[in-house]
């Protein structure tokens, strides 16, 4: 039986000082806002944590923060996929030592042509093997140009200590296949807010999505409307939640999600070059967003 | 007011006999047992009715044949987009003086590079402004390489002769996005049985979809079991025919459809060449999906 | 031996008048320009003619024009690929009554999905053995985003009457491998100016390209200069060529071809819907790269 | 004026030991017989160098074995884009310090959607504003799915510190368009071996290919047939290199490049995880190509 991931995740924002240094008196001051809310735990590292542009020490030194700062049953699970498999491995067990409770592991993609299904089954089974926490798959092909398919995953599924999956396809029939595919006690969890509703009525056991960092309780509204049978307030607050997630997902990337969490109250703060800030046009747009939406 | 399209819509087939010529007495056969159903009407000529196969002539002797065959009360939708503004007014209006109810306009789509949002409107604008039937659009990016975005829908949606559209895009979210950027009144249905569950989640009106051609039982148990608030039922005879789905619609293509109606009871016959029939190593492999699904 | 076809090819435009309808005067015109220089002869329904606009009746007229417009000796190429193999050969066969000397064939591509190389190979066989008049492939990714591989292109070369190629790809390495794959007497010509002096350089025949229907001079330069030996001169008007290409095949499409045209002595016209007219501000741009490129 | 970097350089492969760890004894083995070449030199952590899955201590000690290694006159170009700007200029600092003498610098590419001309600008800005050496451009859209477009490059060129780019597009268009653009003293080098011949011909000079890192005669050869104004036999020896050249970048990536190295008389060696060695039927199918490419 494997342990059950439920609930709404943020994929936490990596704040940083106006050098580009981390400011983890921002991170603080998030996860303290965040500890007041119903979610779930805490994603480090999942795609809109900058963590491409963070050193490995960087990295550890923010696990062990969040750790520290997440409020007692709060899960924190973290991205330890590297490009290497003897380095995901190496990086998962330092995450481990430092208390995360699981491993999203986002599959290798700078050698595309060579990512063939079994060299990922390869990958994720050596992985998973020498992982001292479980292992979440993370699937994101808007980043990495390849998707594990649903036949891959529900192999994947057989292993005991790969417990889930994080899809960000934003492909609801992909989903609705996984869940198909795979026994109830591995946890499918949506990885974008703009299908956290038809995922959940799938059946999903909820989702890491980039809206949870700047809308928590937004996207807690709506999985409650939807646990408590609301279908139709449900569908209606996920209808409205759509324009604003694609801005802060797709549109604007990380440094809109950064703004809108300084516009909602939350510490977004600069990006880390190459990431550029909005400019003050896109500000506006965005800031239209935001209205349309009721959030300001 | 717009005129309400609802319910499951088969794009049929074109029947062939073995030189590969219509075969109107098969077509007769299959429609009758159509009939029998609940099935809306008919959509001649979605791309699963080889359309890109046929003269003009054929394409007016099968709306002339469909129109008789339909029960009364059935609608027929005819796809009538040409790459050409001129070609597809003057195919539509020759449908709609054989009695086609609706004409399903799929966008020009040769010259890629030039189609534009700006030439999309203008041709679809030109098209509603003289086709004496209502307009559906039909968006189906697996064959044509281009995305009719929600704007541009929400946009074309004001037109009063522009009364829906048909989105093939398996897209969920940007489903959601066409239903909330337009008037209750303007017609959204799934383009593909994959979402069929989710798109009346969100307030589909139904769908055009290859899997009622060969499984309208099912189609529309889907579309009864949503509507009665059996939810969960409906999620897992939806999962269930997502394998189905897939084959006919991707895998094997329109011989798979066309195999899988000759196995079900209907007429699915040859495919017209370059398509090739399926090898008997492709038949072993769908019959074990129709067996998984528990239709065979 | 197979006949050999080289040189420098126009993919001639269709000429409308404001009602959109053929301009054979127009044509009449132009041909009597091209027939002046020593472009090889006219390939009738390359992409940009418009042929995906026009009834199978005004392409027989046109037809019909070109081979009587044409000077003694000028060959007369027709574009005659449908999306059914029935279809393709009707008109091939229809067109070499009419006294065309070679059918282009592009490939179908509506069934994006089912267009195997098996299915590929099938229906250039079936076409090659019942055409009336040597076969030419015709390979477009751009518009068909389907690719012809080497290795299919050198199985269909053993066909006696699939004589050639044009390849649109602009993939050089591509061009030099269909050479080095087949006889010398498999005719391997360049379908886009881009790559008409490297193609030229790794032994292609000659080249179809939409620039040799507004610059046919330039193009023809370059084949004389690389032909002469002069490779530093072929190379940079080559070079300084590339902009111009770029511009009337990509940026603005038929519509800049024909504005090109217009502006250097021939009658480029209207387009026909849905192609839309330059706007004011394309055509600023338009001149700009015509100047910097010597050619105004 | 900026430096002059002409010639062929072999992008080199890590060895590993069966452990995995890092073989330097085999590295100086490679350098010792790449030094009795005319190769202009060695880049350090081209993308068949597998640094994505390299730490940066390892970087540095391998650059800094290649440099002790290298024989007089062999330029060392380095690797050293990393996804954050600060990284990249860190480690082209340390890299410099270690005795590098350009650094070739991929632009960032996880965060695909964010990669916009104005941000890849700013990032080679301030990267070659801080460099100690001087910076060539990669392209290498394979794997970032990302294009440097020309116009991009040539402002790029602009600066002082920014000397030239390795374009592994294999669009010969492109490379033509980016000499065009840019003044003489800008290096254009072309990245794969595929377009050595045609690159040279448009004035390339020179070029980085794993094809010269297990055959840099071969490529030296087509090198100096085309100074030699031999283009016939140049053209020739290009064309039969092709295939192996798509075999050892495409199909069978850099497990099939360290295995030709290996049948060759290098020490190619194991790959690091994910990436899988030859199965015994791969080996078998480049044994065939190498045979009939006549290197063995």
């Amino acid at each position: 039986m494997k342990p059950e991931v439920k609930g709404i995740y943020p994929p936490i924002t990596t704040p940083f000082d106006t050098e580009e240094n981390i400011d983890f008196k921002a991170l603080e001051s998030n996860i303290a806002k965040w500890n007041e809310t119903n979610l779930a735990g805490y994603v480090v590292f999942g795609s809109n944590g900058e963590y491409a542009f963070l050193t490995e020490q960087e990295k550890l030194d923010i696990v062990k923060a969040c750790v520290t700062y997440a409020a007692p049953g709060k899960k924190v699970i973290v991205g330890s996929g590297c490009e290497s498999t003897r380095d995901t491995i190496a990086l998962t067990n330092k995450c481990a030592k430092l208390g995360a409770h699981y491993a999203l592991v986002v599959n290798p993609n700078f050698y595309k042509g060579s990512m063939t299904k079994k060299v990922l089954k390869a990958h994720y089974t050596a992985v998973a093997d020498n992982s001292d926490i479980p292992i979440l798959l993370y699937n994101v092909p808007k980043n990495t140009n390849i998707n594990l398919d649903p036949d891959l995953v529900a192999d994947l599924a057989q292993h005991p200590n790969i417990v889930g999956i994080k899809d960000s396809s934003a492909n609801i029939t992909q989903l609705a296949q996984i869940i198909s595919l795979t026994d109830d006690d591995f946890n499918v969890l949506v990885g974008t807010a703009g299908v956290l509703y038809p995922g959940l009525v799938y059946g999903a056991k909820g989702g890491v999505m980039a809206l949870a960092t700047c809308c928590p309780d937004k996207c807690l509204e709506i999985y409650d409307l939807f646990h408590g049978g609301k279908y139709e307030e449900a569908k209606k607050l996920q209808m409205r939640m759509i324009p604003v997630n694609n801005a802060v997902t797709g549109t604007f990337g990380i440094s809109g999600l950064k703004y809108v969490m300084d516009t909602l109250g939350y510490i977004g703060g600069p990006v880390r070059r190459p990431l550029l800030p909005l400019t003050e046009e896109e500000k506006v747009k965005l800031d239209q967003i935001l209205k349309t939406a009721g959030l300001i």
